[in-house]
């Protein structure tokens, strides 16, 4: 993933984004249910890396589960590229843990760029004093094998009730998280920047004072003038 | 799948197979959500044929979607092998169907042994009246596209919160579907056909007035012994 | 309980007790939840013989739990007295079920007046056959140890949401149940079976064309003179 | 309501229609909860005319409110024009019911199409043996003081999770309703007709044992000589 | 509203008005869903300013509608009155947002005296960090003309399942909001601001040791005694 | 209790403790749904004291009912052993409050371990700033008489999904709260601790670039004997 457009998403709103592919008729791309578990961690933006699950069996998922060194939970976290974003559908179920700690770390460790399920994460005081962004629905201690079979990775999931397809750009912040995919990212992008400015400049109007009529939308062309030169002074 | 045990299938209850299951250690393989839309409708039993989708995405999920040939919904329509049962990990979504009368009637004509999703499926009034057993959590009339895009056959599936994988044997009843893995249904049969027996002399004592003391369980050996009469007097 | 009180409330529908009880001030004495599963049985009147529940462990919820003469489960099924309704709560949870069709029939056959649970029933095919009210949330194959602990009886409980106590009187038609306290009884049949005579006038004038205006509430007193005429006609 | 209109759509199920809705942009007209209470019942066609509620309070709902003529619920039922249908948003809440028999038998009488809601209506039994339609969530004895405060009538309210406008065209079968928007139904309604057409030809066609394959969709331009062949056979 | 009782309830918490509300027969007037966004901001009071909405259609929600000077979202933002809360009935549904960062500046800004959603905020990084009271149920990105259609100001409306009439006096703490019916608002106020008093007295006599029997409630003449004299002391 | 048990537990996280009882066959000791108030509160760990609740009703459960010196939420409160956990049964209902902050207190003051509840505490803003372990699922300022009754202490009950026996040990960290049962307690705690050793390893190999490979299990012999000469050097 190229690193400007990277640096880009990372200064662009979930809320933003989400109007932008709004306008290009896209209504369900903002996922329902993760939420940030560390507050003080950069912003999420990266790949999808995708990992799929379905309910447990309890002759197949026992401890020794996990001896198998192709597991595919534990395979993904040692494979999950550097910069990419570990993304587990889960069912929406949080009733026991996506993965904990001791994971986690690894995938920050290998320099991939986040974490989110749609389930629960284990290990939450851990994780919450971590500097690396993890999303999850509840903390959930339970280990995964009570309900979760990993299946296998790099292939469209559901998270969210939102469709995410390996690759796809995921972009998070305090709010959540947005899917965006992966050939709209840079046009998504620019436009949501551009957006940007616009909401930041609106946004300084409001605070001092200004109505909203003809400011947000913009059709007083006044505001537009105003604008310009706004955007001039500050070179954005 | 032996015609032996698919008749042995459809003679024994969902209830009987869960408890024979549960001795074995399971406890989750009964799907939860799905009923029967069409009470009249022979026993299911057969082979599970998975299909898996996921959210529906706009750009992708279009009317046009179902020209390309292999769609995997048209595909899997068209593949499922007679004797199997087609069943669609729906994400417990009944918003809108995930298949409706022409392609069930497809299967049925096609000699599949029936359809269940954790979703809904559309016509029902025209499923209703079919004399193949479906299995849904609601009545859905908006099209498929609206919320589901399939994905693929074949792979392993979460149903009404339950594992499915490609062959398990599913059996349905007027009380729901049971999934049974594939190779305890032999074994799993044969004990239920058992347990069968005893619960039929169980529910004929209690019919006629016998306390459930010493009979259910039976423990009472008294009640041992007329159950052996009257299996050699019945020949079960 | 009394016969002729029996006999009454099995004359009245559970929509009018409902209202007869909010003019004393209770609003939560319809139970949330269950649904009668036999349209063809006799009507559910009886006093309430509780079961409490609480969720299976898995070291004591085992088949072997049953041989224990003293399970409060088993035990119940012989002590709860002709003419009283078997009502268990089950904590709204469906996902296994609350007794089966042998402990059903048991109870049918002892005399007693009905079962409910706001959880799930199962071999409800053989169920809908019964000549006996059964009311429940939904079907459920699964033996109750997999979620299902069974504590005590003859304590209070709730169940459907609405508080239950011993002796309290069980009311049940085609739209659910309604729980009596045991003191107002008596008294909220004979109001109820008044308001029935009065909601059975305004219903023939209603089919018959009549304005709802001063009819419903009968504010008119014309409407009131016919109804006294009406009733001395009918003897009621 | 023009009547050939009317005739039009009691011939088209609600799942045509939703398909036809979706290639005009929309993915959310069918009401998500409502289900038919009497399947004998003929089929629901009709403009909206609305019911909104907010929850019950205490000081404003209780028995007398009745008392007053121009309560909006009541006095909907007598206004409610012959031909449409009343439709009430009770907020998905069916704790308590919408309305009952005996004001359901008046909208019935004054020739009125049917009744829908999003909560439950009481009295049920009676209902189901109406020969009119009724939809809803949930049977529920509880009157509707408990939880409904009617506020007014013929505004825009939300249904089943589904915006409806007075005036909108609702159409109900065994399966459940759609709502179309009132300036597209003579369009939705011509084009679904053309619709069910090819679908009935489709559905014979599966039935013989055709593949789907060039049929559905028709891609197959023999498939669609043999389609003019028999339209014009049936003279559709 | 009078500045008077603005003081004197920002100095009660919204668990004694509720109890003070039970007493006069209320259960139902605290919001349930909507939460505290920014715990720093001051205490919330004052007059509700409803806005109604019901779900979206794609044909009249689209960017466009809010170029209509008359969209009532908008124009609600301009006209709510200062001192007056903005509290949007949004049908619990908070998978898109209710308002977010400008429009939320634009009414603090304009004086009024908070917000309150039962679906969800966007933007809320930045709410989390304003000076001034917002409620909703959980953050959402998505903009709300993909689920939100707003309908009309100044009308009553349902909030977190409560009835909310304008002008009803929503109070808010770090627990959530309760919502006095207007004409109650003085007599409940005074009424807490004595239960408030006692409270504080009980909870410094707890927390020195006392046990609760006979001081909770205050059935021991001696406590009465004491707090007479506690009274006086401190002047309350 | 013994103090070195208490002590042991108070340094072992939940998330170990769920898969230390999952080893031995357990699934469901983890509570779902409660959350901590408090996160600078001290580690909650303490046999539990249990109250039972059933839903209210209206003749019951009025502010006279705490007059009774007997009435079991208040008689609890005082009798609740130092060293316990006092846990409220509350049916998973959040709308009305469990307790609030003066009996809260009165159990701290007493001694008491901490509270837990699966439906709501009032008061929660007091709470927060209390140095004293409090789980509940949401804040609830109403008052407990409008939808709980309190029916007896000392039995048995269900907590977020969870069989909690009296004297069962419950154990609470920033994740939530787990249930061993009694009779396990000193041997989980003994195995857990263990493993917390040798997570501490894991986590600093991986922390410090390590593989999962091998280490996570501990599947290779050299980690096996590094884990070694790690322990001695820290004397664990």
């Amino acid at each position: 993933m190229d690193s400007d457009l990277r640096r880009m998403l990372a200064g662009i709103s979930t809320a933003t984004l989400t109007t932008v592919l709004f306008k290009r008729g896209f209504r369900n791309l903002f996922l329902q249910g993760p939420r940030l578990i560390n507050p003080r961690a950069p912003r999420l933006v990266g790949p999808a890396y995708t990992l799929r699950t379905i309910p447990a069996r309890e002759d197949l998922d026992r401890l020794e589960a996990f001896l198998d060194p192709d597991h595919p939970q534990r395979r993904g976290i040692e494979e999950c590229p550097p910069g990419h974003v570990f993304i587990v559908d889960s069912r929406g179920d949080a009733r026991a843990a996506s993965a904990g700690g001791i994971l986690l770390t690894r995938l920050m460790v290998r320099g991939c760029a986040g974490a989110v399920t749609d389930g629960g994460f284990r290990d939450t005081p851990e994780l919450a004093a971590m500097d690396w962004p993890i999303y999850h629905a509840a903390p959930s201690a339970p280990t995964n094998l009570i309900r979760h079979h990993p299946v296998e990775t790099g292939v469209p999931i559901a998270c969210g009730d939102v469709p995410v397809y390996p690759g796809d750009i995921l972009v998070g912040d305090g709010e959540g998280v947005v899917c965006i995919p992966a050939h709209l990212a840079e046009a998504v992008a620019a436009e949501a920047r551009e957006q940007t400015v616009v909401e930041d400049f609106v946004g300084e109007r409001i605070a001092a004072g200004h109505t909203i009529r003809g400011l947000y939308p913009m059709t007083d062309p006044a505001n537009r003038a105003l604008l310009e030169a706004w955007r001039k002074e500050r070179g954005r």
